[in-house]
């Protein structure tokens, strides 16, 4: 199901008018789930993840909390027992079910929930001309865009519990090319600024701008691939402790890792059920963990998280193997700093110089899980086309794997 | 949805013919999930309990396994994927998925699940007619009429998780009676025949039919009720530990334990959501545990289960509260020894004297069960009425409280 | 260290004063730890284990607690801190310490538990006389001597957890002589009388004495031995889930179960450090589940707790391979049905009828226990002799095995 | 038991020789166990620290393995099966126990490794004068120190967790002087130069020496204090959601931390046993989570490794409340940047730029760590004086708090 076209124009485009952008996210959300039951958009799979029903029903929440709730003079709440169900996190906006029973929401149902997505949706029509809103609504279609992400990474998790191996799409995704020449984008070091410089829409945490010191150092201009990932396998590599962090090696024996996740013979799972696994693809699907080992493996290391920003703000934030429409994804086809799977790198997500958090429940977006993740930068080929930058910052725990994370490797320059 | 009456009374009615009672099972499990969505009954709430679909499907594969393919010439399966999914424990029958990922089946659908069922039914036809598979037969009705019972009580374990309270049946419960004068069934001790005496259907663990000595006792002549219940809480029952079982004290303390399962102020949750909770009616959801500190609180004790089928041999099974037909089941109305709730007793669950297993893959019913749990005798409301007998050993560990579990109190006599 | 020759002698005969039993007794675990040093006496290698100092503590506690305090004139407790820290589970007692802290207890010393115990056992003099407290002197004597079998398992296992697995006692064992014809024991069933019949001490929870009903049944002559147990492990006892109860088999693929406790390759681990295993010793240190899979695996069955007493009845139960001196223990030379180790029966531990549990917060002994747990009969190498009794209830849950437990085929006649 | 007053001024003195250096710090460690029992040596309170004895015993194992065993030719192992016992963490050297059975070391006996010792200390006199081994000593001799400090917190712990709450050294703690003004060191921000510079002993962590880019910003010249602590609880800092990072709000509630480890009414525990707290001593036992949490409600923030280290480097690193000698150990007196507690920053503890691990098993000594902890800057009062520099990297997990770890405040300036 295509999201409209005007919409999914609009996507890609910060000059686009916020309400066609708002709209357009509205949409693609919604047709992202049409290959889904009831049932499919109900289940849990794993305390990390959460129903598609719940994506769109929190991010329906975001708008009738932040925007409709506290801006739009005489709105009722559509349903007052649905905040207790569809708040994530923000301890700020009160009470809300215990994460792990998010699958335990058979009711409201699919179609109550895009009922009630409807109904906000065109509440907002009202707002979205208001100037002082704007960047309220800047961060609404930002969160929402998020959890579009997340929608796609949590439902392949889902499926892929089920030994049937349930394919979300049908069909087979076409083979990435092969990739030529690998080669190296170098930087000479000294003095770079980073961060969100402040024009146009940035999360809290990706500011403020600030002057970083680097070394001379390079990065790949391409990501590590599923062929180049076997032979680290085929090496022995997760057999091998003195390549691993001491906490990953833990864990790979713990929970007797052995490969990606969703990697079964020649296989991987993807939307479309399981699929020969394409060996010149950008091996995704893999914690920080691994991609350190990796890393060490090939005698090189993970970019720090502003080698990577230094480099990628050459790069067009738009461009590569991002989604645009109610598709299958999967890492295959791009070149570029941006798409196919998030990059790993060896930096803490940490706050920036002088950082301070929004003001108000929305400050409780970022800066408060600043302790124990590893920051991620680019973007996959789930997330949405125009949502990321590059000072975006991406967070995951170490040992997490269900989103399309990969890597870009560096070295050091002389 | 009514079952189709010619079925419902053949429910209860041993002499009727196997085939009714066949259909009659099958058209029942059917009718109760009804005001089931797909994502209702694909939900799993704790590892205790499975989805209605779940229990919609075992109970086809049963059929389907042990009748249809071993005895129907020429059977197929109707997908051969589906076995690993639905076999419930039969480690005879091969691998099968792990129990707590029951609640990952978004697919099939429910609609396929009964187009299954449909097709299996029509094709047991053939077979319902052959003197020696009658036996199988009969299993198989009480396997199925056994997971009508827990797809009851597990479905509404789901619901309740669910905050929203939601009701699977609009409407309230009557009121129960006011019981008048509690009295006694006493008996005089002596040798007594307990155990199945091999006319009609009975499981492999209620036999062999054996003499026991009984010393003279009393039981008493109805349930404890959920009025007597709230005096055992206001007199510091769950704050007493000289009370309890050891195991029962720490489960208590572990759990915070004050009230049984279900209770929320003067509430109780039921199949029609969130209701007064009826002091009249006998008290449910009560684990041995708990059972068991009531009976100490009370001056008194659980009965063995020698002794409640001892009296229980003298009633009629097929009286009381019991469950005719699709419509919501509280404990209430009943007098005599069955229906309202199954008894705890303080009898392990463990071999009668020369017992031996049924045979085959389908031995692996019962025995292999003994050990940890404790016997409970009678039926509840949520019980097919004509499912239960005298010689009936339902089992559970002593924690449990899902079921509708309650007790009937003991005493010795001179 | 020998216990002093004449307490030697009492502990196994009940006509002895009382007055030398208690000697006889304390004497006897105060000789058990000479070869432990301070560090040994403390640690606790699991939650179901207790530290040395700390078993000698506890029932030094005892006397202190229930005579001393209670009953001696003018007693001031020793240290009124101690209390807290040697109360084992008596609720009526008041506050502990948990369970699994009791390896934190480097202070008090063992020099300074040993002056605390030669204290009381002096302050004890004066009470052994009075008549009226005799019983109590009994229970405390009885409950001391339950805490030496447990001192040396525990023991034995904390031992077992260094890898250098330290002898406790130097020297090697000397090997069982081979057995020659096996046996049985038959019954021709009816009515027995079971349970202590109030000449002399027991435990509350071995009456009232009571008849029960028995089918004709035969008891092998002698404990399945370890050579025996070799043929059903070969056999693949331990990869045949059939044979299993299913919380049996949860148990061995949860745990990896693969032998008894204590054996490696060709050897099993003593009091006496790693030495070769004796086939034709009898097996100890196997749990209920694989006591029951064993005689599954023979196409026997386990005894009853009533089978066992009708014959042990028969017996001495001062004979046998008992313990008498602070020496190694290990089975190996027993006949008749008491000594070498504990027998699993098919009865779980519960009440007897009319049982009542004794008054006081020694009442808290026994009752408590009774659910999940099953009764094992005779005595094991590690139990004092004259400790037990035909009608004594020994109790562990059924995956536990650091005890000194073994089995005695049991099976129907005609 | 002083440290022989020789050995002690050489601790704190890197001119001193090699050789002094090394003996001082072994009868340091020798010393400071001289209160212990077997048993208290012996005992481990929980997963993460280790019992006395295997702090002595590890720090040996260290010497004879990297030093003796490949150095000393000739030298044969003391006992060849400790190996096994007392590594650490390094995969390289091959198997070793399980970290949380280190406890069940009963065997070898305290007086035994201090045998073991006193043979490798001696043993050892022929290597200190080899120039070629004079890092590998120094590296051994900045570990053992390692050890030292965490055999305080270790024990302190231990202890702890005896409800007798034991001292290990007799009197009182005299009080720490009242603080007068609060005053802040300014930096002006720019460039500065941070890591090891080279000369002497660091550890591969400290380096390579590196450039930074600092903002203009200001560090308080004292600790937070137990006083100011206070104030934070009584302002309901534990429970204030908003003032917590995610993880540390998790943590707050799951563990119910309502102050600082070793806090109980107006008391803290210390190696003297429970004493008055000392409201003008800086606050130690805080986890960063609480640091953080301070640092917010107090309207500031923590320091960066970076800004630590800029101003760090003006102090002397042998300076201020560290240890000395075998005595008593307690946040109290000190001013400067060094001593009383380690000072959590905001650093994630990640390699510095161009970091390479060193060669070999001693290789595995820091690299390996680096993901999930926090770094921590400074010394404490349980460092050996002189083990610490500006350039030192301590770390721990963010919720980790039986070190002596406190905060120093931080802020930017315009």
């Amino acid at each position: 199901m295509p999201v409209p076209e005007p919409f999914a124009r609009s996507l890609a485009e910060a000059s686009a008018p916020l309400a066609d952008r708002f709209h357009a996210t509205r949409a693609l959300m919604e047709a992202l789930v049409a290959p889904l039951s009831d049932a499919d958009a109900t289940i849990q799979s794993m305390e990390d993840a959460s129903p598609a029903k719940w994506h769109l029903a929190h991010t329906t929440w975001f708008w009738e909390t932040f925007l409709l709730r506290d801006h739009a003079a005489g709105y009722r709440l559509y349903d007052e027992r649905w905040p207790f169900l569809f708040n994530s996190y923000y301890e700020g906006e009160g009470a809300r079910i215990a994460r792990f029973s998010r699958g335990m929401l058979s009711r409201p149902s699919l179609e109550e929930v895009l009922a009630w997505r409807a109904h906000v949706t065109t509440a907002m029509e009202a707002l979205l001309g208001r100037e002082e809103l704007s960047s309220l609504v800047e961060l609404g279609i930002a969160h929402e865009q998020q959890h579009i992400e997340l929608l796609l990474t949590d439902i392949k998790h889902a499926l892929f519990c089920n030994p049937l191996g349930p394919a979300m799409w049908e069909g087979a995704p076409k083979p990435a090319e092969e990739r030529v020449a690998a080669g190296w984008h170098e930087h000479p070091g000294g003095i770079a600024l980073i961060g969100h410089d402040g024009f146009g829409f940035a999360f809290d945490n990706e500011g403020p701008r600030h002057r970083v010191l680097l070394e001379p150092f390079a990065l790949s201009n391409r990501l590590v691939t599923n062929g180049e990932w076997s032979e680290f396998i085929e090496d022995g590599g997760y057999r091998t402790s003195s390549m691993w962090l001491s906490d990953g090696w833990a864990w790979v024996q713990r929970e007797a890792i052995t490969a990606p996740l969703y990697w079964r013979d020649e296989e991987y799972f993807t939307h479309q059920g399981w699929q020969a696994r394409d060996l010149n693809a950008p091996v995704t699907h893999i914690s920080y963990f691994e991609a350190d080992a990796f890393a060490s493996w090939a005698g090189m290391r993970l970019p720090t998280e502003s080698e990577w920003e230094a480099i990628g703000q050459l790069g067009d934030p738009a461009s590569g193997n991002q989604l645009d429409r109610a598709e299958p994804v999967l890492p295959g086809g791009s070149e570029g700093m941006f798409g196919d799977g998030w990059q790993w790198t060896r930096s803490a997500y940490l706050p920036y110089p002088r950082f301070k958090p929004a003001a108000g429940a929305v400050g409780e977006y970022n800066g408060k899980f600043m302790s124990g993740q590893f920051v991620l930068k680019g973007a996959s080929c789930a997330t949405v086309r125009g949502h990321s930058r590059a000072s975006y910052r991406n967070f995951f725990y170490p040992h997490q794997r269900w989103q399309f994370t990969g890597l870009r490797l560096a070295r050091d320059l002389a």
